[in-house]
C-alpha cells in the first residue's frame, strides 16, 4: 500500500466502527487512483421530511470525506417504499408520500446536506426508478435471490421470531430491495450505521449474484446524544438540530462533558486527526477543555450558519457567563422628582415588576441585579444621572438612565 | 335448505374430500338460487404443456357438476409465475414460457377440457393481467398480508423449515398470489386437490382483507393410479391419458381391481349416485363386477373419443378375451405344389417366421394357433382349398387362404 491509499484508510476509517472487506477497500482505492476513476460511494436516506441533527452528520461528514479523496457520493432517497407507506397500515404516523412531498422533501435534504457535501461530486438518487421499472415479476425473481432461514438470521427478526412477534412477510423484502439498490447504483462503498449491518451486507450477496464487483461496507457509530447515553434523537431531546440558532448550537456542545466533547470532535470535526491529537496533548499538560470546546463549538456553528455568527455566539456565550447580561438590552430613560430613587420603585416605573411588593419578594430571594450585582438590600437607592443594567429573574433586562 | 339445495350440495359433495365452509357454501347455493345469478367458481392450473390424464380430470368433472347447476366456471391458466420460470434458476426442465407458449398450451388445454366442460359457461382466465398490473409495488402490499410465523404452519414449509432446508423467499409469496387471484376474480369457490389447503384457504384470507365475501373451499382427493396405490401420474406409469386411443384407455380401465373400480366410478363416473347404487347391488347379489366395468370403460371412451369409439374398443376387448384375434388381420393368399403342406413350411411361406427352425420352436412352446387352437404336433398338415386365422405368438396374424 502506497502513502496516498494509506492517508486515505486512515481519513476514511477516522471514528468508524467497522470496515468490510478492509483489503477490497484499498484495492478500489489504488484502482481508483490508477485510472482516476472515482469509486461510487452509496448512501442511503429516508424520504420522509429530513430535520437533521448532528446525530446525522456522522455519516454525511463521511461522505464529504469521501469526496475530498475525489470520489463520487449517490445520495439516495429511498422514495419506493415511502410512496407505498406502512402496507400493514398500522401507522397512522406513516402515511404514503406523495411523488411531489418526495420532491419538496428531497429538496429540504439538499439545503441541509450541501452546508457539508460537495455538490459538483453528489448525485442525489430515486430508487423508485429502478424498483418500479423492476415490476411485479422482478420483485418475485428477487425475493428468490435469499431464504427463509438466512434472513431470519437478523437480529430483529430473530428475537421477533423467537418472540412469537409477528414478522410480515414484506419486511423480508425491505434488506433485498436496498441490497437491490447497489446492484443498479453499481456501488464501490455503502456507508450505514452499525444498526444496518445486515441489509448493507445484503448489497454485497446481490451484487455478487449480478456478477457486479461487491462493495465494501463502512459502517458509522451512532452519536450520543447530549446526555452522552443514549443515542441522539429529537424524540429524547438531547439533540443539536443543524437548523437551529448559533446561539444554541453553541451553547449545546458548550454543555457536554469533557469526556463526550472528545467523542464530538472525532466523529463531527473537519479538523486533521494531527491537530486534535494536538489538543488532546495541550489538555493532558494543564489546558482547559473549554477552550478545546469553545474552537470546536465554533466550528459546528460555523458550518450550519457563518464564521459572523460562530463569534456572535461565542460572544454572548462569554457575556452570558460573565454576568448573564446579553447583548441586546432594551433602554429605558426615566425621570425621577428627588435626587435618588428606591429600587423597589424604580424597577417598577421602568416595567420590570408590576408592584413594589414584586420588588421587594424578588430582593428578598436573590433575584435582583445592578451592572450584573446582586441586591439584597430592600431600601438600596439609586442617584440620579446613573446608567446601568438592572435584571429581574433570569430574563427581564432594562438599560435604566435616570 | 330446501330440496333443490340439498340435491345440489349432494352432487358438490361427492367424492370430495373436503368442503369449507359447508353452510356459506349453502347460503351462496340459496343466494344464487334466488337471484339467479351463478356462482363463480375458480381452479388454477398450471401453464407448462397440458398432457391431461382422468386424475386431472377429477377436478374438472367437478366443474362440470358445477356448470350443470348452473355455474359459471373460472378455468384460471397461471401464466404469471410460468413466464417467470424458475426464479432460482435451478430447474433446467422449467425455463420461462414466453406469451406465446402460454397461448398455445391454453388453446391445448381448451381442445382436451371442452371434452368434459361445457364451453358456454367457462371463461379461460390468465393471472399475469393483474397480476403484471400490481407491480413492485403491489406485491411488496400483497406480503404485508400475511406474517412469516403462519406461512411457515403450511406444512411443507414447517418440515423444511425443521429440516434445515432452504425455502427461498418468494415461496412464500406463491400462496399470496393465488389468494390475490381469488381476489381479482372474487370467486365464490375455489376448487383444487387436498395438498392446495394452505393455498386455497390463503384466497379466504386475502377475500376477508379485501372486504369481499371468502370464497368457499372444495378439495378433491388425488385419483390413485392403475397400481390402485400411487396417485395417477405419467411418471409412474400408472396413468390412463385422455388423449390415449379408445383401446388402450378400455382395456386400462378393464386392467383395475375390482375395488379400484368403484373408486373410479365415484370420482370420474357421470352416472348418478342412484345408478351406482344399483350396480353396487347388483354386484352384491352375485352379478360380475367384469360387467359394470365394461360399461363404466365405454363411459369413459365415449367421453374423450366416441360412442362409435367405444363400442369397436368393447369388441376389441372382447375378441381379445375370446381368443385374441383382432379384427383387423391381413389376408395373405399361398399357391402350394400338393394337397396339403405342413405347418412350419407353410407360417415359412407366409413370412410369419423366418425359417422352419423357429416355426418348430414355436410349436414347441404352444406359441402357434390356426383359429384360435393350440398347434401342438409339429408334423400337422393342412389342406388346398382352406381358410383360417394363423397366430405366431401373442402379435403375429395373418389370414391364410390356400
Amino acid at each position: 500500500m502506497n502513502t496516498q491509499t494509506q492517508q486515505a484508510l486512515a481519513i476514511i476509517k477516522r471514528g468508524a466502527d467497522e470496515l468490510l472487506i478492509e483489503s477490497e477497500l484499498i484495492e478500489k482505492l489504488e484502482q481508483s487512483a490508477k485510472t482516476g476513476k472515482p469509486l461510487r460511494i452509496k448512501a442511503g436516506f429516508d424520504p420522509t421530511a429530513p430535520d437533521l441533527h448532528l446525530g446525522h452528520t456522522v455519516l454525511i461528514n463521511k461522505l464529504r470525506q469521501f469526496q475530498d479523496l475525489g470520489h463520487h457520493v449517490l445520495f439516495l432517497i429511498g422514495d419506493f417504499t415511502g410512496m407505498i407507506g406502512d402496507p400493514t397500515g398500522k401507522s397512522a404516523t406513516r402515511p404514503p408520500l406523495t411523488a411531489e412531498q418526495v420532491q419538496e422533501n428531497a429538496k429540504s435534504y439538499a439545503t441541509q446536506v450541501f452546508k457539508i457535501l460537495d455538490k459538483d461530486k453528489t448525485e442525489i438518487v430515486f430508487n423508485s426508478k429502478w424498483l418500479t421499472e423492476m415490476g411485479a415479476a422482478g420483485m418475485l425473481k428477487l425475493a428468490a435471490s435469499y431464504t427463509v432461514a438466512r434472513m431470519l438470521e437478523r437480529d430483529d427478526f430473530t428475537k421477533r421470531f423467537k418472540g412469537n412477534q409477528p414478522i410480515a412477510i414484506h419486511e423480508f423484502l425491505y434488506p433485498l430491495l436496498q441490497g437491490y439498490d447497489s446492484v443498479a447504483l453499481k456501488s464501490d462503498v455503502e456507508l450505514g450505521g452499525t444498526d444496518q449491518k445486515f441489509n448493507l451486507l445484503m448489497g454485497r450477496e446481490l451484487q455478487k449474484q449480478h456478477d457486479q464487483p461487491q462493495q465494501c461496507v463502512l459502517m458509522m457509530p451512532l452519536l450520543e446524544g447530549l446526555d452522552g447515553v443514549n443515542k441522539m434523537s429529537k424524540s429524547l431531546n438531547n439533540y443539536i438540530g443543524i437548523n437551529e440558532p448559533p446561539e444554541t448550537i453553541f451553547a449545546k456542545i458548550m454543555s457536554v462533558s469533557d469526556e463526550l466533547m472528545w467523542r464530538y470532535i472525532e466523529l463531527l470535526s473537519f479538523e486533521s486527526l494531527e491537530t486534535i491529537a494536538g489538543w488532546k496533548a495541550q489538555v493532558a499538560a494543564g489546558e482547559n477543555p473549554r477552550n478545546i470546546k469553545v474552537r470546536f463549538a465554533q466550528e459546528i456553528v460555523t458550518r450550519f450558519h457563518s464564521q459572523a455568527d460562530a463569534e456572535k455566539a461565542l460572544q454572548d456565550f462569554q457575556t452570558r457567563a460573565k454576568g448573564g447580561i446579553p447583548d441586546e438590552v432594551p433602554d429605558v430613560s426615566l425621570t425621577i422628582d428627588g435626587d435618588s430613587i428606591g429600587i423597589a420603585q424604580l424597577l417598577k416605573m421602568a416595567g420590570l415588576v408590576e408592584s413594589t411588593s414584586e420588588a421587594y419578594r424578588a430582593i428578598d430571594q436573590g433575584g435582583i441585579k445592578i451592572d450584573g450585582e446582586k441586591i439584597s438590600d430592600r431600601n438600596f437607592l439609586v442617584s440620579k444621572g446613573q446608567s446601568f443594567v438592572a435584571q429581574v429573574g433570569k430574563r427581564k433586562f432594562a438599560r435604566i438612565t435616570i
